[in-house]
């Protein structure tokens, strides 16, 4: 699909601002989900001249991750393109990542050495505090340096989580990450050698080890934290940019690192934002709207009250949301989108598999029967359920922004 | 899915009248569609005993073409199967085209010589008067046949446009037309050599590299039009026809040469009608009904006033067709198909991406909840948002045309 939207591309100067609010989608409590039980006078208007739909993020009864669930709204296949663990623990602290970084999860570990080998008494290093890890991690960066010409980056995680940077000289090909976990996930195992299913991934397999055993003699005097185990090995996806793939300039506002992350990923522009509100993530889409074709505007709270439980703290941050919607579309942009990522209803405390609302606002509006923004309108909608690879060809469309297909 | 369909074909003789108003599908003006906004108590009267839905004719944010859409309709991948630009303009002319043809769009174009080099002054030649583009025609007919082996013939478009058709001694094997177009796009360059992407295309282009230079030969006197430029270089797709996919003896009723062509193309009889009426066009069903188990019924002028952006004529036109309804069931057809190929809103006076309204009358329908036949009611009918390559087994399920897969 991809391909063919790239030869469709029609530039023009239409503007689209896509909203996600994370989690969006819910189950309803006493008869209605967060979003039908929020007060949202000013979505509901819009959605009432709107095309209005549901979105499945990956297919049906799969619930998804937020990084898969984000490669589906920017419009690539969660099921083709995996964002590996080690790169999703690296964007959510904000490292920055490159296609010839590997990206490593890892947790410092407590091992016994037997005859001189290691083995695991326990996996997580008794959960050691945040400052010991930082502790730690300080050590390992002003002791280890780099290893056959590849360099090392550390990067405290919560407790006894870390993110381990690996840096070559060259770019790391596609399955140059084909690496096993070294975690053997049972105390009394000895952690695992790290090997590749192929000549590339084991040159980095090997220089990996290595790096385990440096690592391994710098803290061997750790009380808890003596050793470390390693998983999630994976390179940046080489996704195609916006640009490229939509000829779209296009900018990031979202609080959370994953999400900058992710966007990065995409080839976006990821904006500042003064404090941690949605009024000063509208404040940074005021100040940059201009400049750029396509804004991805991302709301985290609803999914962190949705995994809470916490129902009316949910419906609140929509509400806070719907309040700044007046000052978002005073800025005229031809599209403008309000959906989820997937959904987080707290009744479950969790993301769930259930489709999720979408609303596309532009001037080629067909209209359903159903009235308002919320799941069961969305389900009366224009639209259907569509799957969410679905929704950018769509915003391209709504934008003027696609070129006929066959003569 | 066609090979699917070919194994479960079941011989009968119920008859399917498969209606296609161009560009049926709408935008609404004033809260309603033209569509819903025409009186049509015929097909409002059909639709609530029909199976009703949407269609979309390539995918999500699409917007076809007519050749496109028209594959679709047919059940043919629009995505796997393309019509050739050149094909495409040969099929408009109403050109008779065989599996041993190239056809190729031509422009006339103003070169000058530079040290015996011609550069492109002018890509359309000044946009020459039709008769202008007869006459050199005309010419170039009596002084080219054929060049080894390879026989050429020339037909006069609009203006500064041509159709030149090859047709060589064999047939043209599947990929043989993959030969660039020789259009350099810009004035100050010289027209580009053919060369084809294998054996076979690189033998066609160099037989057609020898006719540039024979026409080049015969108008370089002519004043504007003292060359040409050749695109959408393509040969017939090789379609198999309904009656081998579909077990269907099928025939075509339009007065568009264009839709004569694509119904050629799967091997519909092409049937005359008396002149560019509906009414006309009923005549012609009326006549040759017993004839065919399957009849494509077009109806042009939706799609021309869509994109006249005329409103009321087009809505008009669809309530031409309304009133012709009763006469066209009188025959007493099985399966009573009422749908457009793609969406022409004539408040964005161009095709659009928006599924398509669809009835099926049979005597199986599902009933939806909506009522009469429109964007909305379809919306809530019993189908769906259904793909087009999906009508064409639905209405051979309505007939009684497909076996059961399977034990």
């Amino acid at each position: 699909m991809q391909s063919l939207i790239k030869k469709l591309i029609n530039k023009n100067r239409k503007k689209i601002i896509f909203c996600v609010l994370d989690g969006l989608g819910g189950l309803p409590k006493d008869g209605k989900t967060e979003l039908e039980a929020a007060c949202t006078p000013n979505m509901d208007r819009l959605a009432d001249i709107s095309s209005c739909g549901l979105h499945l993020p990956v297919a049906r009864g799969i619930t998804p991750g937020s990084g898969a669930a984000h490669l589906g709204l920017f419009g690539y296949d969660p099921l083709q393109y995996e964002i590996g663990r080690g790169v999703l623990e690296a964007l959510g602290l904000g490292i920055d990542l490159g296609p010839n970084d590997l990206a490593i999860r890892g947790n410092f570990a407590t091992v016994e050495y037997k005859d001189e080998n290691p083995v695991v008494s326990d996996r997580r290093a008794g959960r050691i505090p945040t400052e010991e890890n930082k502790r730690i991690i300080e050590k390992l960066s002003s002791n280890i340096d780099s290893i056959d010409g590849v360099k090392a980056s550390f990067y405290p995680g919560m407790e006894h989580r870390f993110v381990l940077k690996l840096s070559f000289p060259q770019q790391i090909q596609e399955g140059g990450d084909q690496i096993n976990d070294t975690d053997p996930q049972e105390t009394g195992k000895m952690p695992l050698l790290a090997s590749g299913e192929n000549e590339q991934s084991q040159k980095a397999a090997d220089v990996l080890n290595k790096f385990v055993e440096s690592i391994a003699e710098v803290i061997k005097d750790e009380e808890k934290a003596n050793f470390t185990l390693l998983r999630g090995i994976s390179v940046y996806p080489h996704l195609s940019s916006y640009e490229e793939t939509y000829g779209l300039k296009a900018a990031c506002i979202a609080t959370y690192p994953m999400y900058r992350g992710v966007a990065k990923l995409v080839g976006m522009d990821v904006l500042e934002v003064e404090n941690n509100t949605i009024a000063s993530e509208v404040e940074t889409l005021k100040r940059e709207f201009e400049k750029y074709d396509f804004i991805y505007f991302h709301v985290k709270k609803t999914d962190s009250y949705g995994e809470d439980g916490n129902f009316d703290s949910k419906a609140g941050v929509i509400e806070e949301f719907d309040a700044l919607v007046p000052e978002i579309i005073s800025l005229n942009p031809d599209v403008f989108v309000v959906t989820g990522d997937h959904s987080t209803p707290s009744t479950m405390m969790a993301h769930s598999w259930h489709p999720v609302p979408i609303m596309i606002n532009s001037a080629y509006p067909r209209l359903g029967s159903g009235s308002g923004f919320g799941e069961d309108a969305c389900n009366n909608g224009s639209l259907g359920i569509i799957k969410s690879i679905e929704i950018m060809p769509l915003l391209l469309a709504h934008a003027d922004r696609l070129k006929k297909f066959g003569a």
